[in-house]
């Protein structure tokens, strides 16, 4: 395989790309769409997002340290582009999306109620590095639609969310599932 | 939409599932699969991983303050999965997996040479978190299969690279392709 060399530059993918909800009142709710964001820890689970000092959320997340990361299902696909690509300056990305701010338990800040999951976050660091900031935090609560729970095992489905990942400018849904973490060990293989 | 509330838990999804690679002789030449990795800036661009203190790759990583990020494509599933499970205590990841290690430019680390994407990175940081230490790091170059690169246009088809996402538990390949960045304010929409 003959390789290119290229700049340094993002070309980690595929990512995911979340609407983070933020805010104290109705008034400052706002949302953003980050797919600079990932788990950086497992215990305490501990995640992140990057965010630009100019974008409007970043102010409101600095100053009240805590953040809900919704994880969007394909329906949702449309509002997470726009509201990735629209300030929360310029319009109310809640009432102008139909989308139902729900208190957090944990946190002072809405839940995007029709996301299937929403994660709860506390920020414990703000790291600058350069174009963005690092808001480093702790996970306290995770609120997860009880349609995705088999009530017999209580099993969480998330495939039936029909998420979808960002690759190099796209959007893409979920495809084939292609085996079990673990399944190359496995005796009985997928 | 009915939500549960779960305990604290890592449901940040789909991440990637990637291959790092490190070692600075074919003797310690080492490759470990994760799964806590993301961008963290744009410019300069950044990215990390998160490894647990006790995997093999951890002291070379932090001996050598660098590593690689390989992407895999669908026909290396099986060896990413296999590469997150075994230890390089216990085996020879580059030979027993048939994998060609590749000297990268900038960094004292092998490339994968069957990997579409290899992305080369300077550790700036090691940031104790809990059960795992995040490699905060620098990318100082990218290397890419020149099969994903229109030589027309130089554009990068990286979609042709058939990647992978990591979801709960499962891998899935990238599915339908859903739209572009911006679509939802774009006129011909997509």
């Amino acid at each position: 395989m003959q390789k290119v060399i290229w700049k340094p530059g993002n070309m980690l993918y595929p990512v995911p790309a979340v609407m983070v909800s933020c805010g104290d009142t109705p008034e400052n709710y706002n949302i953003i769409t980050v797919s600079w964001t990932g788990t950086i820890c497992t215990d305490p689970p501990m995640c992140y997002i990057s965010v630009r000092p100019e974008r409007h959320s970043h102010a409101i997340i600095k100053r009240l340290m805590c953040f809900v990361i919704n994880l969007p299902s394909e329906k949702l696909l449309r509002i997470t582009d726009l509201n990735g690509v629209k300030s929360g300056r310029d319009m109310d990305k809640f009432s102008e999306n139909h989308l139902t701010p729900v208190p957090a338990r944990k946190i002072n800040a809405p839940l995007i109620g029709e996301a299937p999951v929403n994660i709860e976050c506390r920020v414990v660091e703000i790291k600058p590095l350069g174009s963005h900031d690092m808001f480093i935090a702790e996970i306290v609560a995770v609120n997860v639609d009880d349609n995705l729970i088999d009530p017999k095992t209580q099993t969480l489905h998330l495939d039936k969310a029909k998420l979808f990942a960002y690759s190099h400018g796209f959007y893409y849904l979920l495809g084939k599932k292609m085996g079990r973490f673990g399944f190359s060990v496995k005796k009985s293989k997928k």
